[in-house]
């Protein structure tokens, strides 16, 4: 049989809220859909429902922005308590201009606006309600690969998805802001070609590239189709979690 | 019925070399198949395949490199013939480092080594072959689409993918080289959230998530699963071409 993958939208996850049970709605989407997930399938996640689940609302009515925030929201021509908010879950500005500011979130992540969100929010969820990333990704995605595992017996891996854009190319692509259960990258140093040479590419951004994948199918109303399952894919690789898809900042030269 | 996506590998596609009818290949592939290609299928083609029915192949043995070259070379403990090639194929250099060379590509993409590969290269094709991007991606898609369509009677969209590193994050992922017959970047600008909001993501690197997605079944022997259809996409834009992922330098923060 030739490989081949599949991906699927689970159907039925409905909004999610604060407080909700996101490993139980996954797990009876899952039931419904009526396939048993195996240990070599990838559940894909989307940052928004992880992120509503755990309650990572701001009301952004309730912030008050230091002089910093004032000032480069003005750089920016952003909402100075958005920033204020960006700064407090960033460790650092990495660039910024009219319009755009990009800062090192504090979980390392190079991206624009520290990933707040003011799109697809609940509207009961504060007067100006904005969502923070999950506070743990990568935990949120062991969690519920715990959990899933628990329930029907063999745990598929999971990824915890965003979008990023990126620093020289149009458009935002899905990444894996949280991975268990698969390597997030994958090494392939040491492996030949098919003449017996070195590879040229040495790593591959697996996790990023399902999480890529996954995108294509949740579309941009993060929220109609927020968990994909993905099937067909193989890895001999030991899992390492989304964090081993940061650049070292040794290595970073665009920091 | 749930949206679904499926990706298969094209069996048969063979080594390619210079001269070979890459549309006849990816034809017959088609037809062995079994699976008429629709207008809202893509065909995502392996970089590698298209540069070597091109001919792009440069005997490093006939490379005399420039003093700069030589600097540079030096500077990156790169071999100087393979520097000089680099240099010939791009308009700057963006970044250097022992190890690492990043250019602009005289097409505009900012990437390592200006995409010459050593790896996966046919033995015969000099003493010491390297393989360039192909002159025009955009057109080679253009090309095989209308190819594919005259055989066909309908054109699916094609991809010509490629894997480029990223600036903060480990690890390679698929991206659109060329692209025909679909929108390389989707336009979501106006569009509502779930709430009446506006969208925080403003565009999508569609061809750039294809060619993630099909990366993941084409391996890193490239050759090995070159060509993968994807069904079960749709989308509403005018087709552009893989150019119109290229961010303006206006735009630019890290060049």
């Amino acid at each position: 049989m030739l490989p081949s993958l599949t991906l699927s939208a689970l159907d039925g996850i409905g909004l999610v809220r604060p407080g909700d049970d996101l490993a139980a709605l996954v797990i009876a989407a899952l039931e419904r859909s009526r396939e048993r997930p195996g240990v070599r399938d990838v559940v894909v996640v989307a940052q928004k429902i992880v992120s509503k689940s755990e309650g990572r609302y701001v009301d952004l009515a309730g912030v008050v922005p230091s002089p910093r925030a004032l000032d480069l929201a003005h750089a920016t021509d952003k909402d100075p308590r958005l920033v204020e908010l960006i700064l407090a879950e960033s460790r650092r500005v990495v660039r910024h201009r009219p319009g755009v500011l990009i800062v090192e979130h504090r979980l390392g992540f190079v991206m624009a606006n520290a990933g707040i969100d003011r799109s697809n929010v609940d509207p009961g969820a504060g007067a100006e309600p904005v969502l923070l990333l999950p506070r743990d990704p990568d935990g949120s995605a062991a969690r519920l690969r715990e959990r899933i595992g628990a329930h029907f017996g063999a745990a598929p891996a999971i990824i915890v998805a965003d979008s990023f854009g990126r620093a020289w190319r149009r458009g935002t692509v899905g990444v894996a802001l949280g991975a268990a259960g698969l390597p997030a990258v994958m090494d392939l140093r040491g492996r030949p070609d098919l003449h017996g040479r070195e590879l040229r590419v040495s790593e591959t951004g697996f996790a990023d590239e399902i999480a890529a994948a996954a995108s294509l199918l949740m579309g941009q109303g993060d929220e109609g189709r927020p968990v994909v399952m993905v099937r067909g894919l193989d890895w001999r690789d030991a899992p390492a979690p989304a964090a081993s898809l940061l650049r070292p900042e040794a290595e970073d030269l665009f920091r």
